[in-house]
């Protein structure tokens, strides 16, 4: 018999600062970008993006990172796992997630500078992504701490890591340690981009190691590569025992019990759209949560949604007003 | 005769990096923290106070630097000059402030870090800040560009200035050069704790030195020690030829020709108030900008609470969108 988890989530990501700025359509075209994409680039090209960039604001980010700060905004109990460098922007990053309540406590890289990711966002809220990954890109199996694993209801997992090799072996040591504890896997398609380069190693995972997987309707259609939406969800309903897939504005739908049961939930109202970075997260923040509190499907859902709005209306891809305060006025009610 | 000003303004002040945290009034309480107040913290309490603050967003800040940014988000053009070191934080402000458009070229520390305000801010959007000066406190003489201090219509002195000595003798030079070239002094109360600091210095500075005073209610009741705001107001306008003072949501009442001129501002409409970091500064650059292009003091004052109103809406002292697009939307030219 498992003993009772001591975390709610623990989640493996890159470690990433965002750099975010408004810019026009314009600015992604001249710098040849696809709008709404993330990609990984080199310190040079980095260097150079940056320079050509409008004033932004900083914000500890990294998918996985900002779905864990958002657990802890909801008063949940969370960890994390994922590589800074001893810099300042380490410290800013170290610092947040800490102060959001999340227990982070990866050893820090010497001799590397803290991954980064340049965010522009057009004026209709949309972001497109370019990624230096720097001391996340060191993400190690001897980074994953076992018994924090074992101690965490759900592990989580992002897309992103298939990217580096080491980090996938991470990943997949963090899965198997989790199951062996009892607990259950989840991953999050990160990114069509990343769906389209790692599709077949994505969907072998998928299908022997993931309990609950998180994604959008770009990614969706990427992994089963069918523009055909209720096809692919029934697909991967099929193939995992929960799923939700997040459609914007559009709002979300679960599965559960390996597409038996199907819930669509609304996406909360906001007022106006400022910059979409980390509604995804939320949402899996809000949805992951749930799960392991032993909300219904559809409250898990409305959880994520919630979180999800919030995070729109403002820059920068974390809560910055209590989550737990804004499920308590809809109603929800977390549990122990 | 002097020759056409290349710029429109040239601040000096100093050269901080801002960590915006939300916070409960209880928060600034148990932390010995006036609201709205701002005081220098040594690097051990900066660092205590940091542990303790909710997590956060970083942004470019320091007083003057978000006002030449703002002149910069108009269309203005603008320079700084002031001392960061040559670390990421320096890295961050270094390509804020140029990439809004800003002549910044004062040479970075080595061996030091970087200024950082930590900004704890309240539901209701007021900010209380703590600043650890760092590589800004290390302004020297040396570092007053006298070529770009005359080559600009205004200079504009931060009152933060005034706390270390170094810092306020290069803030002297810099009104002895702009005044030798034919330029406008411009000074900014900065803080009701500031004036009380230095109030007979910085009342000799502005009867001696300063053609043009920025301040708010606080820092004017603290100049002239009354809380009569039309008795103050009136003695300001006396000693200056020009002087603005804002007075939060009540807008602004502006100076001229000594007093002889009087204008009241109504502040523009914001749906909800954020965060006030950098209203006052942001009014400084509308202003500032409108002078230097020969608007009336009525139009410069419309021209400040524009810019006031877009940065409090948002977390963050400086504008998110540009204010020449908020500026031509109200059918306010700037001219040439």
């Amino acid at each position: 018999m498992t003993q009772a988890p001591l975390y709610d989530v623990c989640a493996v990501g890159n470690a990433i600062v965002d750099v975010l700025a408004p810019c026009e359509p314009a600015f992604l075209e001249a710098q040849g970008l696809t709008a709404g994409s993330m990609q990984l680039v080199d310190a040079a090209r980095s260097a150079a993006l940056y320079a050509a960039m409008a004033p932004g604001v900083e914000a500890s980010g990294g998918s996985a990172g900002n779905t864990v700060a958002g657990v802890g905004s909801f008063g949940g109990r969370a960890a994390y796992i994922g590589k800074v460098a001893d810099d300042q922007l380490g410290g800013v990053f170290s610092h947040d997630i800490r102060a959001a309540g999340v227990a982070f406590d990866t050893p820090p890289l010497s001799d590397a500078a803290t991954g980064v990711c340049m965010i522009n966002v057009t004026p209709d809220g949309q972001r497109t992504m370019c990624t230096f990954l720097g001391a996340a890109n060191q993400l190690r199996v001897e980074d994953i701490d076992l018994a924090l694993i074992g101690a965490s209801a759900i592990v989580y997992l992002e897309g992103y890591l298939f990217d580096p090799a080491p980090a996938r072996a991470a990943f997949e040591a963090a899965a198997v340690a989790a199951h062996a504890a009892g607990r259950k896997v989840a991953i999050t398609l990160s990114d069509s981009f990343v769906v389209h380069r790692w599709r077949s190693e994505l969907l072998a995972f998928i299908e022997a190691s993931a309990d609950i997987v998180l994604a959008n309707e770009a990614e969706l259609a990427a992994l089963f590569e069918t523009e055909d939406f209720d096809h692919a969800a029934a697909h991967l309903g099929r193939i995992v025992d929960i799923a939700a897939v997040t459609r914007g504005a559009a709002g979300s739908v679960v599965f559960g019990q390996g597409g038996a049961e199907r819930a669509e939930i609304a996406a909360a109202s906001v007022d106006k759209v400022v910059d979409t970075t980390g509604a995804g997260d939320q949402y899996a923040a809000g949805f992951l949560l749930g799960l392991a509190r032993g909300l219904t499907l559809e409250d898990a859902g409305k959880l994520g949604s919630l979180a999800a709005a919030e995070v729109i209306a403002h820059w920068g891809p974390r809560p910055m007003v209590p989550l737990e305060q804004l499920a308590r006025q809809a109603g929800l009610t977390l549990g122990a």
